[in-house]
């Protein structure tokens, strides 16, 4: 594996363009770091791929000078992750999971039996930021305010099935109802710990969008689930049929 | 689902036995769930399956009486997790997850790239007591003392294959590996940050029991790894195709 730092920009990657960094990647790559003038970084922008970049240090303006695309854009299909917003440090592990297992868009949602509604979607972007990083990703999942359930459903587009696992209820296991399932772009749901309640259920299973599923006799917790939901998606519709992609510097 | 506290228990379970809990069991059935004597409690010790308990707390000295025999004990199919010590909340994680998942036996394996030498195996241990109790496990998995990988390699049972995650060299996705696979028991190999090194790479391709195996084109965490490759297992050759149990008391 290179050892070469890898940072996601805001701002839009051409030829000769330089970038200015924000006071925490600064702050990364001089003092952690210790990184020089001359430095290379590599930089995504979730658009233009992946830049070879040099580093310049000038007070305390730190700019990336992009060198070279090394990796053009590629686009994920589209996986949309909606779940129950959890105690703190599992729903950061949420969001860091989900990022690198290749969500595209992460949707916390409230449930009957969600125990939190505080959710700030700009702490989880900069959570997702810091998760795309490592796994060479070329893109940063959308992160949304937190949404009621029945809204999220109420604007749903019909042709984007969603798979919900209900530990509760007659369905069946997901690796079944994924390898009958021609669609590419998917949605995973996830309740609190304790389930969705009754109604909830009801509803879920009036949908013809929606489809139950099930993840084995153990009942797992939000978080685990969420992760094991996503595997499978990735592994039998998803990209993981691709080789680890590992950089060449 | 029930909301029943449930525990497991090192004593044998028998009819008509007490069963005496320790310190931190009383302390938490007595002061955190605020149960009293003749309070319903559900117990496992790994054997003799799990049963209907009365609370009976007489001074400091908390017992469970055995009521009944609620569930037969079940054998979950063979299933050990390698894995080089990572940070400790991400160590923990990996105990956490891969008890819920159904794992049966936890080694923790030292390679060249292991950061870490330093694991407490009844630490883990509890670890995994505490996260048996949750997902309607019967079993708590058998936790190890830190090995070398190459000890690992040097005694392991050739029947049993060995698949190990590999993201720098040439391997096959997982999900194809194990579905041309007729074997139930068997083991998952996960390496630390920075993966394996090259001459461990060479020495587990050398070995007829050893299968290389690929999770997707991104570069998972090795704790992201471990949870993935569970999943894959379990569901593909493990349990999953069983539906969730649902106590019923």
């Amino acid at each position: 594996m290179t050892n070469i730092p890898r940072l996601f920009v805001s701002a839009p990657m051409v030829t000769g363009a330089s970038v200015r960094l924000d006071e925490g990647q600064a702050k990364y790559l001089t003092r952690v770091m210790r990184l020089g003038t001359g430095a290379i970084v590599r930089a995504f922008d979730s658009v233009n791929g992946e830049w070879r970049c040099a580093l310049e240090i000038a007070g305390k303006a730190v700019h990336l000078e992009l060198l070279e695309q090394t990796r053009a854009q590629v686009a994920l299909t589209p996986l949309q992750l909606l779940f129950a917003p959890l105690k703190k440090a599992r729903t950061d592990f949420v969001v860091e999971k989900a990022t690198e297992l290749g969500v595209t868009h992460i949707q916390p949602i409230i449930t009957e039996y969600t125990q939190t509604g505080r959710v700030r979607a700009d702490r989880l972007t900069a959570l997702a930021i810091e998760a795309a990083e490592q796994p060479e990703r070329l893109d940063v999942p959308a992160v949304s305010d937190a949404l009621a359930l029945v809204k999220a459903l109420d604007c749903w587009p019909l042709n984007v099935p969603l798979y919900y696992c209900d530990e509760g209820s007659e369905a069946r296991p997901m690796s079944d109802v994924l390898s009958a399932s021609s669609q590419k772009g998917a949605a995973l749901l996830i309740g609190p710990e304790g389930g969705f309640s009754p109604r909830e259920r009801k509803m879920l299973r009036a949908l013809a969008f929606v489809t139950p599923v099930t993840l084995g006799p153990r009942i797992l917790r939000a978080e685990t689930a969420a992760v094991c939901a996503l595997t499978l998606w990735q592994s039998q519709v998803g990209d993981w049929r691709e080789p680890p992609y590992v950089p060449e510097i």
